[in-house]
């Protein structure tokens, strides 16, 4: 748990929210980080998530960990159940931590590893007194995110607990044909989908499944002849791009995260493919 | 007026339009911070504010001032009347100061309290020799938060004025009935709507109802048989959070800013209440 | 080519993609420019491009700019042939910058006038080993502009190359009646439109009709009787701003980028006038 060892951070927070950015909740938690935290740097991961999509948000943050310095805080508040019996927490994996609700928020993190902490945030460790029973964001999350980004460690955020709540982890088996079975994910703005499938990468005739999913087990596809089958639509080719496939037409491809996806060059798949969540598909022979 | 009196800013300049993020005006406004005042940090509070609503953003600057340090600067540019008559302009209450057009879009923090400072701005007392006509966001009011920003005072802005805009008052009375009289003044993304009835913590058995508007006598309501009433719809009970009532039920509580609230736990109460700004509402027995 | 003989920036990034906001790619690539240039500050001018309008970003480009500090670093990803034959590449003017897709997206920039080196990014310069098909602006795009940023020449990002893809100029010609011809180029947010006039300022009698785009020769219009004539509506006359015409009303004036513009004072040019892109225009008495 190098959090806790160390004092010096490179200063990222990372936001992750379903606040929209109508409204100005946002930039009121920015400006809790600004007072309290005056020489992080905030990175906006998205706002959008639709109104307490948890799940979405535990994809969301699974796909955009990586990038970031290894020490970022991320401060994820998709939190429906604010005010209410969740408890707030803190998990670090490394140097990397994550602030925001017991609610499942963390969940993608979870599947690939455990946390090396798990914290219940405790007010009064971190000098607040007072907060709404709204808006917890700007009121115990930022202040937290706040402690810990300027060299605070995650352990002095409040005490050790068990048992915090994991979404039930996306469908990824084996069918009885022998193909793998997986399920559609999240759209983006482009109408491409993520997938359940995952860490494909080609070696010589084969096609390496890796699990992305702790415990799943690592599977070779042989690639000639492999297709993707999505229940009546036709079956799929895997290409390397967009640009192989005319415009207009339906593709499937490993995604820039390594999930295969599902897509249509220069058009939407969610509305040519009628498309929708936890579609189940197939890939093999 | 410590804001004339000392040189050296926390730097924080916090943006409000309506500009929308589809367009780069946004940007073009950084570009100018970023060029006259390369050490500011900026904050997005929204640029999502309806275009030409000025007292919606005129709200959201109240709702958010509290949270920001003290010495920020609010770039303000809600500006239907642009290179009209209508005065650009720079406000003061201690060393917060606002920036923008002379429409009203101070009024909420006037309500509150008179500014220390009202000042016209005058281009050629910051550097300023050419202007559009129609983005004085960019030319005007941009290079005056970078003067201020930048450690110039209010005042070296311009000349001092009075008179200036501020929209009507928000409905809040009492009753013949004896309950308080409010409005409902804007909604969030999620649908909850804020009203004009503010600042209640409850004591004991009662309730207090403190002025958030200049002027509004101090009031005490009892708690028990309290109601939150609204036109043919049923009676709301005063609840603590979202979650004290099943899913799609309404409730009210008192919000994050201190103002009473309505809404329905995860459900939008603009659909399921038909809810619309303006709409009167009393709190009582 | 200042750009390549000077090893110190303003440090300056700005973004523009049709990434949009919903997903987190946006964040993403910030991610990586906080490890690869901590120091660098990023600003947005939008990502919200329509998926995949490639002209579109050129303009906003063009617009944005001459605002910018003149060494900024423009990291442009609206890149529909993502992964496909179109080349990575660098521009620089001076010491500003352009970093994207060779699809056009600084042909605005480049009609006013060509840029000083333009050099194919070459991945191994850079330290890149392993990219992604789909996401270049994470694995190539977002690493060459802090390459530049950190002070690397733009040369050392890859080889000079020539035959870079420019969109078709905007049309821009005499009409047989001796008036100006242009045509409708993008709506902004409030439904005003900017054209392919550009450059008038007022001198005398005389309004003076400059080339923003190289090569279209000097000319001056008289004032008087001066009209604005869109297809099948009533002619408009110029205006300094919105204000000068009732609400409701269209008008004609010069925008804030130096191009005739046409609105509705607060209402939608878009919808009251039915404007589209591409629609003729001219101007003359």
């Amino acid at each position: 748990m190098a959090a806790s060892m160390q004092g010096i951070r490179s200063g990222t927070i990372a936001l992750l929210t379903d606040f929209g950015t109508r409204d100005i909740y946002v930039g009121v938690m920015k400006a809790v980080l600004a007072r309290m935290a005056p020489h992080a740097r905030t990175i906006d991961l998205t706002h959008e998530i639709p109104p307490g999509d948890v799940s979405r948000a535990a994809f969301r943050l699974w796909q955009a960990a990586p990038y970031f310095p290894s020490d970022t805080v991320f401060l994820c508040v998709v939190d429906p159940g604010v005010g209410g019996e969740r408890r707030p927490i803190a998990l670090a994996w490394g140097d990397r931590v994550g602030i925001g609700p017991d609610n499942g928020v963390f969940s993608y993190l979870q599947y690939a590893s455990e946390p090396d902490a798990v914290i219940e945030i405790l007010p009064e460790r971190i000098g607040v007194s007072q907060w709404s029973d709204t808006f917890h964001g700007r009121d115990l999350f930022a202040p937290a995110a706040a402690h810990v980004v300027e060299g605070g460690s995650v352990e002095s955020l409040g005490a050790p607990i068990t048992g915090i709540k994991c979404l039930p982890v996306p469908r990824l088996e084996f069918a009885p044909s022998g193909r793998v079975r997986g399920e559609l994910l999240f759209p983006d703005r482009f109408g491409n989908w993520t997938t359940s499938i995952g860490f494909l990468s080609p070696e010589g005739n084969e096609i390496r499944l890796q699990p992305w999913i702790a415990g799943f087990p690592e599977t070779l596809l042989p690639l000639a002849g492999l297709k993707v089958i999505l229940p009546d639509r036709p079956p799929l080719i895997l290409h390397r791009t967009f640009s192989e496939v005319p415009a207009g037409e339906p593709l499937a491809y490993i995604g820039s995260d390594g999930l295969l996806e599902i897509a249509v060059n220069q058009g939407s798949a969610t509305d040519i493919l009628s498309l929708h969540q936890g579609l189940e598909i197939e890939i093999g022979e």
